[in-house]
């Protein structure tokens, strides 16, 4: 026990800021080489440079029509549409979520501060009961500017997201003129951009956080850590209704504009005759993007979290030992160094050339980070660790080694490995499991679902038993601790993981604009190519965002548990298992909320499209421009409104149930959100990316099977778009919000667990 | 503790069977009066009592053709057809299961008798150390026994339903001719047959186990009741073979024919020319009707034997109180009664004249026979039981009063009306659910499942709440006995339930009768208004067995927990909780197999249909007979293989689980599939018995805003087909197969926790 980390105090404290930085710095650079493609026609002025590249180009730039200004021009201007209609959605947004979230920082004030009557003394700690902590009021007032820092960096990080993917999204589609290698590396840097600043700047601002309140708490660790996990509620709470709200809003557009324009008027997606269309694309940026970088951002602040406020009433805390106590930092930091180096094996080190390269490269990043990772954790665990600690375990220290936490980060990273691999296994149409549910489509579109169902069913086996595993080596290793490191250890990598997933949505919205800017049906092919492979690289990022909700949801309600003053969650008493069964029941009842909310307001938009189709003259031929202002705003009322009742259920339901049951039933319904919730997320999302692959399949009709069911408009295909229009609300609306309900109820009952104790429920008190 | 029961021993013993006896008597007379219906044409020749009907009747007659002697010939013809497909499939199916249970009953003997290494000499009870009960031999040997009985009594239960129905399915055709009130009583008598010979005959086979087995085991009922248990168990096996091959059966032949004969050729519901019309008609017999008989006589075996384990162990079991022991025995007996008189209310004293009519008249049933049953459970629960008794409850003997158990058994009735009546309102396209189901198909077969999908999901927030309540209620008041007697209670008037239950797909049949047997389209709108009922009667059935078998599974699992020495169930610890979620994943496992399934035989019929229709001459015109009978085996063959997988993956799981990791991990797989199945089973019945009524509320337009959907053929009614097609194996084949998962391996472990006590856990051990 006696020997200490190798690393000292003061190296822990210039390596974290210092890998952010670099992260940040790497971030820049990316951008730096997205914004040499230019979005302005007048290239040829400056473009000494250009023409450096040699004749070989120059044949191309003529096969493909470079020198197009009109073209280069219109994508231009359909960029800043998307953009300005992004803005002025999240800006709305956000509005309404301000004010929801400021309301909640006052209960939580409130809640946190009555703990002591608001007294302003120090008290004995909770679990060092000879020490003297902090006053309860100390906490609800750092808890809730932990809770506000939170919200403002999640609320930053969706939109800077957004921004970066709205300043890619064109300059992919020019660079898909100069061929599919050329597209994909500008779409995956500026993933890599988004992924890089956000692993970066969440890491930055919670040391900085650290750091500050530490001027305030001193040597009162435990009252400091607990403090930071409002950390992890803001980021998380902005997540929920980024991803609820971002979700309706691009579900509603894509629904509707799909609905009126392939199924019924039988054009192109993305035309640009579709009123719907901007919307729809403006929508993958709402959604897919700012959405999931809030979220994945959520995760990584929640796990750290998790880690740190078990970490605190373990040795590392009660010993003030710095560089382990914050070990879920340094794992972050060397995360970012790690998936730097893998970064430039797609970007530098080799070259895509055909569109067959895109997945195999994709599915490279996720195994060079994995691998990389392993050593890095491997360094910072003989580096960072003590050989020997105790760790807080529901009341006892148990003893554990640096080598077993070794273990249980790398089992949380390999673990998501795996559960990326039987992602893309499910959901790629490279292999069977699509191919059959294409081949479903012969007899009708209830068979496609009936198929796409099971699918999604049957996707589910794998990633439980990769996170039972995890799970459970982890918890038998280092407690609950250990479930937290683990879910660190698989969102280490979460650059890579974001990168890839960004990827998806801006080569959505490049072949959108191609589309819409009326280029050539070859640039179109080649976009279509990169968003089959980003359908699947989106539904990994789905399936390490589920993963690691279940272990930070595990971890967090580990702590919950801890902090609540119940050492048993035992299932065979009534109170318990009364929470286990509706616990169970929510995430039923919150995707019931979400699919409604997307086909009502898609309804809406499919009344409105068909309206002007019906109304506008020369809309068809193309010769008028649709009213997509209607359209944007159809979809920004409908998920603005929509979002707060499934909000609503996940944030008040630790709330009620703490007031009135207590505790112990809401640790049930911890429990039952999370065994049941995980099943349904990943269902939801392989299912959904199932069907938009096997519509892609038939579509592209790149082998002898796809052929027999196409082409586009063949019986098949037309059964095919109906199972992807389906899949729609389910991949990205319910499916990706389910981890966000399991966790952000998890980490919600932690910061409130203190008032649960002493002043919850009320209701079997009462009785 | 010193007063007894009032009702004395004897009184009991002649109270139980003679209550089975009336059951029967009824069941026969129900029959006798079904009989009445003749299927000969020669009615005419012995039609001296038609005649004294007067003039009113024969005016009827002509207009309906009653006359018509080939109408009726050919409808003997048909259900002869259907009756024979049925019996030879059953057999088929009997056969293989047959054989599985064989292998099953020799491993309960040898995994049993291994406990104490098939030692004959008596041992120490396992709860009452003082006193000497049977050996661990005799456990084996009358386990295997009941294992059998069950097996057998649920595999006749099935087989007379079956039988049952398919004698009353041409009657309630004919007796259309004369109205929809004569055959709406028809369909309801027969389904009556049903209920009363399985509630009663499945009281009085365990009622004579008891009695036979007593003569051996004498005072030690511990061991007696321990061995019934295996009763339970056979019931529920077959019961789940019976619903998967069934389900398999049926939903294979409806999603085949209707993909080739509604959407493609463009033909009604069971037309002659379909070949697939008669495997269609055979699978409503093995799927709905016998699946059904066996399921819930599984779910009313293993709620008396959870009852009865539990009670062997507290007073009444200690003391050896006769009357208070089988009050479980007793409540199904009074249930008998209690339905008898509802029956009444059905077929005598109110008579149904219009097709708006025939819901509310089902409803009355459920209401009625609940308000009966209350009186009932007071009365018996006031006779049969000592005011004050213990209740063994995890180790301790827990005080009750026998007006607290009044209320378990009342809160379980109660529970399941009101998840009757929630079924009812989201299943019936009476109510506005349905209703905007159907609205959703004015945009398509996408938003039409999105909406369904969503109605699914939003109607298991109150029944998951009323089932919470009841197992708060009845948990808090008398443990997991007052679990086992609430579960009872909601399965008191089985008899009802499966009255108006099996009344659905007699209707179904009899509409397809006369589709065959080309009678006017009056009948088959009256058929049809009687299915449209029996559409929502089937998930209100479907609903009962579901939340029955939430609560008996947590009773057999409470058992099992007791059995198996282990005192809590701790959520947070690994073992239990990988236990919770890969136990939650199993209903996913599940469902995608039995999905699949239905799938990849549906498909395999759709070619056999196209096939018959390209390659047989004159089939569309209707001058050639199909060849049904190749259509009956790919349905057969593809039931009894596709069978296998999910039945072994079900029975076998507790098995693995057990001997591998445990009876903790075992615990906590058994509380992740219940709390997460039972969802899954709510939210597919529900899902799919709205879709297939909103395709017929689209198709009766009874209403001004049904008819703007309408007619038959438009796109909306095509898009309420394809929903009704996805609904087909949703609804019949994988919802109502997985609450038999969860009730089985609940009653599995409990059979087999003295083996795993001793022999489990063999990886941690090793470990």
């Amino acid at each position: 026990m006696a020997a200490a980390a190798i690393l000292p105090e003061l190296a822990t404290q210039v390596l974290i800021p210092v890998a952010a930085a670099v992260g940040i710095a790497f971030a820049v650079l990316q951008w730096v080489l997205v914004s040499k493609v230019r979005l302005t026609p007048e290239r040829r002025a400056d473009g000494g440079a250009a023409k450096t590249t040699g004749t070989s180009d120059y044949l191309i730039e003529e096969e493909e029509g470079l020198n197009d200004h009109n073209v280069v021009i219109k994508c231009a201007e359909i960029q800043s549409a998307i953009s300005e209609g992004a803005t002025s959605f999240l800006f709305t947004e956000y509005k309404y979520v301000g004010l929801f979230m400021g309301i909640f920082a006052i209960l939580i004030f409130l809640f946190l501060g009555s703990v002591e009557g608001f007294s302003t003394k120090s008290q004995p700690c909770h679990y060092s009961k000879d020490k003297t902590c902090k006053p309860a009021l100390a906490n609800a007032i750092f808890s809730t500017i932990a809770f506000v820092l939170g919200a403002v960096t999640s609320l930053v990080s969706g939109f800077l997201g957004m921004k970066i993917a709205t300043y890619a999204n064109a300059r992919t589609t020019l660079e898909a003129r100069k061929g599919v290698g050329k597209a994909f590396i500008t779409a995956f840097r500026s993933g890599a951009v988004m992924g890089f600043l956000l692993a970066a700047s969440g890491l930055l601002v919670l040391y900085i956080a650290i750091n500050l309140f530490g001027i305030y708490y001193g040597d009162d660790w435990e009252g400091l850590f607990e403090a930071i996990t409002g950390y992890g509620l803001g980021g998380s709470s902005m997540a929920l209704f980024g991803r609820v709200g971002g979700g309706i809003y691009t579900k509603a557009a894509d629904v509707g504009a799909d609905l009126v324009g392939k199924v019924e008027r039988n054009i192109p997606e993305d035309d640009p005759r579709n009123p719907a269309v901007i919307a729809d694309n403006v929508g993958d940026n709402v959604g897919d993007i700012a959405g999931m970088g809030s979220d994945l951002f959520g995760s990584y602040a929640e796990s750290s979290c998790a880690a740190l406020v078990v970490a605190s009433i373990s040795s590392f805390g009660i010993n003030h030992e710095f560089t382990p106590m914050v070990y879920p930092l340094l794992v972050s930091s060397v995360g970012i160094i790690a998936c730097l180096i893998t970064t430039l094996f797609a970007t530098d080190f080799f070259e895509i050339k055909a569109v067959n390269e895109i997945e195999p490269a994709l599915k490279k990043q996720l195994i060079i980070s994995t691998v990389v990772m392993t050593i890095g954790i491997a360094l910072i665990s003989w580096l960072g660790l003590p050989y020997t600690f105790t760790i807080f375990n529901f009341g006892v220290q148990k003893t554990v080694h640096s080598w077993q936490l070794f273990l249980c980060v790398a089992v949380g990273l390999w673990a998501g490995l795996i559960i990326g691999f039987v992602t893309e296994y499910y959901t790629s149409n490279a292999y069977s499991p699509v191919q059959d549910v294409a081949d479903s489509c012969r007899t009708g579109a209830a068979t496609n679902v009936i198929f796409g169902l099971a699918l999604g069913y049957k996707s589910v086996i794998i990633p439980i038993f990769a996170i039972a595993f995890s799970i459970f080596l982890s918890f038998s290793l280092a407690a609950m601790y250990g479930v937290a490191v683990a879910a660190l250890g698989m969102l280490s990598t979460i650059a890579t993981g974001l990168a890839i997933d960004a990827y998806g949505p801006i080569s959505d919205n490049a072949g959108g604009i191609a589309e819409m800017a009326g280029m050539s049906h070859r640039i179109r092919e080649r976009t279509d190519a990169l968003d089959a492979a980003g359908n699947t690289t989106a539904a990994i990022g789905k399936g390490f965002a589920i993963g690691s909700a279940a272990l930070v949801s595990l971890a967090l309600f580990g702590a919950f548990v801890s902090r609540a003053a119940i050492s048993t969650v035992d299932v065979l008493t009534p109170k318990v298992f009364i929470g286990l069964i509706v616990g169970a029941m929510l995430p039923y009842w919150f995707s019931a909320m979400t699919m409604k909310s997307v086909g009502s307001a898609a309804l809406k938009m499919v009344e409105e499209v068909r309206r002007q189709f019906n109304t506008i003259p020369g809309l068809m031929e193309g010769t008028t421009k649709p009213d997509y202002a209607t359209c944007v705003k159809i979809s920004t009322d409908a998920s603005i409104k929509e979002m707060i009742p499934p909000g609503a259920l996940v944030m008040l339901t630790p709330l009620i149930v703490g007031i009135l049951f207590g505790v112990e039933t809401l640790s049930g319904v911890l429990a039952g959100a999370l065994v049941s919730g995980v099943q349904i997320a990943i269902s939801a999302s392989n299912t959904g990316g199932a069907w938009d692959n096997a519509k892609k399949y038939i579509e592209a009709g790149a082998s002898e099977h796809a052929r027999t069911l196409g082409p586009k408009g063949s019986d098949p295909h037309k059964a095919a778009v109906i199972g992807d229009t389906i899949g729609d609300p389910l991949k990205d609306t319910s499916g990706p919000s389910l981890n966000i309900l399991i966790k952000l109820m998890a980490v919600e009952s932690l910061v409130f667990a203190p008032f649960f104790a002493t002043h919850g429920g009320i209701l079997f008190k009462w009785l």
